[in-house]
């Protein structure tokens, strides 16, 4: 039987492959996506597991609903990446959106995940979405200045193709890219990863945004099972209370992870992460 | 190189070995420590990791302080299993714990750790515990009523040599041998295992406590990442604030998992685990 196989440092991590739908070299990176009877169809790209249908609802609901619910009215977002539509998903539950544009670098990513994926590319043709296939750095630094309320940034690990995604230049074209009281999010990898990953990605978002705060949740198909996110304020970061109100008023439906326990909860951080960040300073 | 294989359903997780400490067959239960260079030092027992040096913080600092911390004086503790000896290291950070008697089916896991987990089994020499190879069963049968302040089942899985430890019979004789204020915490599995597994574990627990909490945290090594406790009343739980008071008045030492935010937040579960428990009513 043919087996996915992902190594991160001295683990290995198998998933025995029922069915290869697709394994496709695009111009930038393998694609492939295949089903294992335990995580359900995954997509690979590289060499690393992007999402599985078993736990894929955790990773976009966490990093789309923990930022909406701090914005007072989000109407136009940005996602830089997420080509494979879960997170646009999930963002266009909110009434309030107007605008959704997706600058995905590979396009093969979307096409795949629209016909292999379709629970997640259900999104691609509501009509306040557009699709840029373009690399999210030229986009951002040609946006106009203060045009998006939120900006999400839904990579790769910070090596290979997603390494300018992590990187302060980046970070600053971002913040300029928001009004004023405008939100950016973006994966802040394991809470497990080394502090010196871990620290750099963070002071590289301190080069954009003077306020930012990382939040937890369990993905079980990511190395050590757990992932971050860390979100940040244009100008300043608004507060708890009030997106534990937001979603008192408006509960985004079908969630299976975010509730307001995990709200008001995923900001509180293990001691050894907390650890790690501290010593950046 | 040798290497160290745990299946799961269908997902295997490998870890390669740089040395084997010891291999070695009991009267009950095949038991290895090996190691590995992500992980550190790891306890199998069969098949199964029960700790790594990595994470094993996480585990038994969650399942000892977050009940430790909703009792006003806990002096007369029993630990069910637990025969490596790190829950009892945590256990015996509270000045007012008096006896700390270690209920451990294989005098075999203790020698071993003794010798190779030297960490975990650091507690074991305190004059405060007590030792004693029995069978756990046996051991709460006869125990005397209402005689201990809490009880820890610090068990392998469901099934094999600790099945009995997740009956109701046995659930119900822990009762009887706490006081009338005493809790009672065991481990319950992972948040994304079967809704009936997980139903039949709190199902049991019911039949010998009025009232349960489960809580959860990050446990790497443990399949999918995450892992979940379950804290239960003798007559009723004491509640989080006073948990909180009693943190504030008293920090147990060396901790890397648990603070205030993890104390105040793990009660707070995933959309749908809460799902999952909710539907056995």
């Amino acid at each position: 039987m043919k087996v996915f196989t992902e190594k991160h440092d001295n683990l290995i991590f198998q998933y025995p492959i029922d069915t290869v739908h697709i394994e496709h070299q695009s111009k930038m990176q393998f694609i492939g996506i295949y089903e294992n009877a335990s995580v359900g169809r995954f997509l690979v790209i590289d060499d690393c597991i992007m999402l599985t249908e078993l736990d894929e609802f955790v990773y976009h609901e966490m990093m789309a609903h923990i930022p909406l619910l701090h914005h007072p009215k989000p109407e136009s977002v940005l996602v830089v990446g997420g080509g494979d539509g879960g997170l646009a998903r999930e963002i266009l539950k909110y009434p309030s959106i107007a605008s959704l544009v997706l600058c995905e670098i590979d396009e093969d990513v979307t096409k795949l995940s629209r016909r292999y994926l379709p629970t997640l590319a259900s999104g691609f043709d509501d009509k306040r979405v557009t699709l840029k296939f373009a690399d999210g750095i030229d986009y951002i630094r040609h946006a106009a200045s203060a045009s998006f309320d939120m900006i999400f940034v839904d990579s790769t690990d910070p090596d290979g193709l997603a390494e300018p995604l992590f990187s302060g230049d980046f970070y600053a074209a971002c913040a300029a890219a928001l009004k004023d009281d405008g939100i950016f999010v973006c994966q802040s990898e394991s809470p497990w990863y080394d502090r010196e990953l871990l620290m750099g990605i963070q002071d590289r978002i301190s080069q954009g945004f003077p306020n930012r705060k990382t939040y937890w949740g369990s993905v079980p198909t990511y190395p050590l099972g757990s992932w971050t996110w860390t979100i940040a304020g244009r100008r300043h970061l608004p507060k708890l209370p009030e997106a534990l109100d937001a979603y008192k008023n408006f509960h985004p439906p079908g969630l299976k992870y975010v509730n307001s326990g995990i709200l008001a909860s995923c900001f509180e951080l293990p001691q050894f992460y907390m650890q790690k960040l501290a010593e950046e300073t």
